[in-house]
């Protein structure tokens, strides 16, 4: 089988870690890369990383033969998702989405959070939510709808709220938590804060800091409520380190009446992810490491029981543009196609 | 005026960063810097940072003429302050004690903590606070008992709970705080985990890294809440980024009934932080870097209102060995010899 | 095809990305792992990027079945090889050694640089020098004789000589040199110092620094003056940046007599590189980058005229551990058993 | 005393430590930081680094009191400097150009190299030389011209000719370097490629990254054989590393019929820089680290007999930003007011 795969702003961080993984998985064929600044230009000039590997270059939007393939994944910013998605899957294609245009459900939290209107409502509703660990039924029911020849679409979840959320889901599913704030403090490598060249991105100003930023504002808030359940109740606070690839969230969980111990905790996780090939529970207080993962589509968790302030306190670990984007979005397409969710994420991290 | 000072554990980070404050002091004169593993080699042999600045070597503790110092700063572990401090204090010297021994007020949080019996619990009593901008108080009275000739003691807060207490104090000193957890993630440099060459000090594992330790267990827990009167409420989780020196507390606190704006916040901080000079508040949103304080013994820290949960979340950065160790220490000194507060202390963290 | 794979010492730096290699290598089984420290430790409790991929432990040297490996990769520090190599060539099984011991054909030079006799001279007449690019030749020689049911043995080039050579030999080969020095500056990341945790390899120490080490004495001097025939011509300094993984090598050539213009160098080089799959020339004037490699096995080279000194400037990126180590033994072992050289090898370095 | 300064150019790099060295020196008083682009913008917004320190704010050029001044550090692009420089003279300041204008003695040279005509020829052949350890004979000149009240002029050396000429000089001066080229591999940390956010600035390009430029053509390269009095034989390569501030330049020089000896080298350099306060020599193979010497104007230079190709590799650690820029600048000015050549550099870079 060969699977026609376009991508859609490939010269960015989400969409050129796309067009790698296309470009080694043994079913997807990379037939177009999109960006109109770089149009002409081959991959290999913009990423050496490229070089011996393919000689594609860039295409103008508009002359990429984007309904010809079988998957596009959008590697836009978001509002160019909603312009961009309706027609491609009314053309019988695979659209996983990589932007936030087809994340929240409720097209009202888009609008106050986004500042602008959903104007594709319709396919919002149709869109299956693409985090497989949490939300697989909803990707196996579009392989389905996708074999009888239409088009479908995934919004794939952010970074942050990918970490986030399988950090955890498992305490909250099981009714463990209590009342009150639960606080997700995490930290994001540089190349969250995207390709483009600004002041915050300068490695002499990235270099050798830390800070928070979106204090209370940040646009990953309500998706994380949405996956959760926890409306109004989460206090996120995102943070830059000075790193390229990799994302941490430490999640705070008060607990409720029935308290919880460590041998519990880690049993619960461990059966949450034991279908999951793509997540590792690490247990007895162990903590994830973000190196552990770089470079891949793995994901970290572990829940310690913090007996001091009886809390649960969960973490998860990410790369912020593998499972946190491209990678989710090529396991999420996986599901799609009926193939194994995997294939072609088999990377292991580079060890030291 | 030239103030005698000696430096106990002169070879590890804390230690070393005493000497480079010292020796650039305009009122000190660095006396002996011991070490015991590396007696006879000089200071410029094992930093070259030294070269051209002082030929001076180490010498081993018991060749060191230390109860011939004014003052004496121990930058050792827990325990050997223990150890040290009776005699140098009985000897009339002012002893400025870096490491855990002498902070926590009641013995049996010590020993809970440290799992080791206080042995100089008189000694504890007298001890002041090392945390000027909220203890001056304790500080300014040594300096009278040290001018009239006797020997003090000023046990100085650690790196997290300068951080953590700097952001979060105002907040609760004015009474706005609200029942639950007060959750203080923190993030520090590697420096923070000593000199020791370790694997988690190794570069290529700390690099490209972040991951959380100690969750639930760090001893910073009760410090900071003796400091802030919040015993039992506190969820600490440390943190290491791949940077050298810096770390981040966010603190998140529940607001009580009254609740606050984001004006009240910034007014609220910067009275607050009026009188302390190495304090600089952050206002309207703006975030504390680790950067803007790396070698200096400055603070900096900012408080947001985060409106979507009710709460505030407060940010504190410092250099972790400098405002978190060796250069409060000296500022501690310099309250203690009644000098201005922040003599030899002027440094400006390298912009980029 | 099913490849029996065993590796000795691979819990440091260049065994466990063999590792890694084997692991996701479509041909190899990893059936041993040998470290005597950490035997009964799983590989995934060492390095967590094992997790959710191999329950394997290591197993101590004495106890792995390495007899009955097709191949084993001997990631030693020298001697250990002169030690190992001879009753696993004789037991049939193909070696594939990391170390130097099998690199420098005249066991006078190996003792002059390592200071210590070779005793399996026999066995370094007949062993192939693992540098696929420049003496591929040997390495299908070894082919046949492996298919005759043979033990074979290669002994794989270091980091520095692999990317100094790989940057020198067109130029060299080509007879364009001319008398006088060749000087190689070469910088690498820390992984290059290996995994024990030392004062160099701490992060605070190797982080925001760059230093020359070695000058006038590294031990790669010899092999690199064997490789490219330059006996007695090399000045070879290496240097260490805060990067893990990577190495770059800048080596300055004399002209002869006819000179160079810059077309005649790229159309060299990139003749030369033709048929080397893993090698790509940079043309133009535009540079190698380490990051552009880091993780594979490829390397990246260009030559530049300097018309100002009339001197070549030619420059060579690899991983240090990839291309440098790990990824260029199981490149050799792809040749040694007949299977494409690049197999198991396709790995695009992560694009920021 | 207090000698009034004003910073052309004051937000880059270079202004902006000439500002943080300003501000903490204790002759100097900052009255102007010209800023076009950021006029009205206080250095506090723009570096958080001088909260608490200064409240001063940048002014557009044009509203600077410059003539007021009694020194004016031009920190601006080339050609800008001839621009400003002579009004400035004129009006009796101490001008001290941190670019590349007034370096080059032979206009002939600057126009090859800078592809523009000097258009300030007579104030070039007044200009002194900003390179103390090697020309300060040059500036001691200027002090007594300015005394009497004239304006004067210092071109101060750029960051890779000081590293590479205090490295070299000594035995180049000494007469022992035979014939041949001179190869000098340099490496600079980010902030040398400036304060513009680009793609070569960019953390996650620059990270885990190192890479060389300018092969052949860097503008350096006639600055240093001018120093030296190499012309034509300076084969300079500069490369780029993932550290902020840091500069190692490593030359390697052919030996004349003389040779040497690893003692005579060391007591060659000892001698050499016996009367530079900012400059250690490092001896018996020790070898520069640039983290010994970040944040400061300290240069540390080591010079190691090659046998084995008979060659001396000398090498020399600065910070780019300071010895290689701001700090030699007030380095220089303190010499032209007659000050002790140390006052407000006796900084010590500080220890991990």
């Amino acid at each position: 089988m060969s699977i026609k795969a376009g991508i859609v702003g490939a010269a960015g961080f989400a969409g050129i870690e796309a067009a790698r993984l296309v470009l080694t998985h043994p079913e997807f064929e990379l037939v177009a890369a999109t960006s109109n600044e770089l149009a002409g230009c081959k991959l290999s000039d913009l990423y050496p990383n490229f070089l011996g590997v393919t000689d594609l270059a860039f295409t103008a939007h508009d002359d990429a033969p984007l309904t010809e393939c079988d998957v596009v994944f959008l590697a836009v910013p978001h509002t160019a998702a909603i312009a961009q998605a309706p027609a491609l899957v009314q053309a019988g294609v695979a659209v996983i989405d990589l932007s936030a245009d087809f994340r929240l459900k409720d097209p009202a939290v888009y609008e106050q959070w986004y500042k602008v209107k959903h104007t594709a409502t319709d396919l919002l509703a149709q869109a299956a939510f693409g985090l497989p660990e949490l939300f697989g039924g909803e990707l196996r029911a579009l392989a389905s709808r996708r074999e009888s020849g239409q088009g479908v679409l995934v919004g794939c979840a952010g970074c942050y709220p990918t970490a986030t959320s399988l950090a955890a889901a498992p305490l909250i599913r099981a009714g463990l938590v209590g009342e009150g704030p639960i606080v997700a403090d995490a930290v994001s490598g540089v190349s969250g804060a995207g390709k483009k060249a600004t002041e915050r991105t300068h490695f002499c100003f990235a270099d050798e800091n830390v800070e928070a930023y979106g204090v209370g504002s940040h646009r990953h808030t309500p998706e994380i409520e949405q996956i959760l359940g926890i409306e109004g109740r989460l206090v996120f606070t995102p943070h830059l380190a000075p790193l390229d690839r990799g994302l941490l969230s430490t999640v705070t969980l008060p607990l409720g009446e029935s308290g919880v111990s460590q041998e519990q905790l880690d049993g619960l996780y461990t059966d949450f992810y034991a279908d999951a090939p793509l997540v590792s529970v690490l247990t007895g207080g162990a903590q994830p490491k973000t190196s552990s993962v770089a470079g891949t589509c793995r994901a970290h968790v572990a829940a310690v029981y913090n007996a001091h302030a009886n809390v649960v306190v969960a973490t998860g670990a990410i790369d912020n543009v593998g499972k946190g984007a491209a990678g989710q979005a090529v396991q999420c397409a996986n599901i799609v196609f009926g193939l194994p969710e995997t294939i072609g994420l088999e990377h292991i991290a580079i060890p030291a």
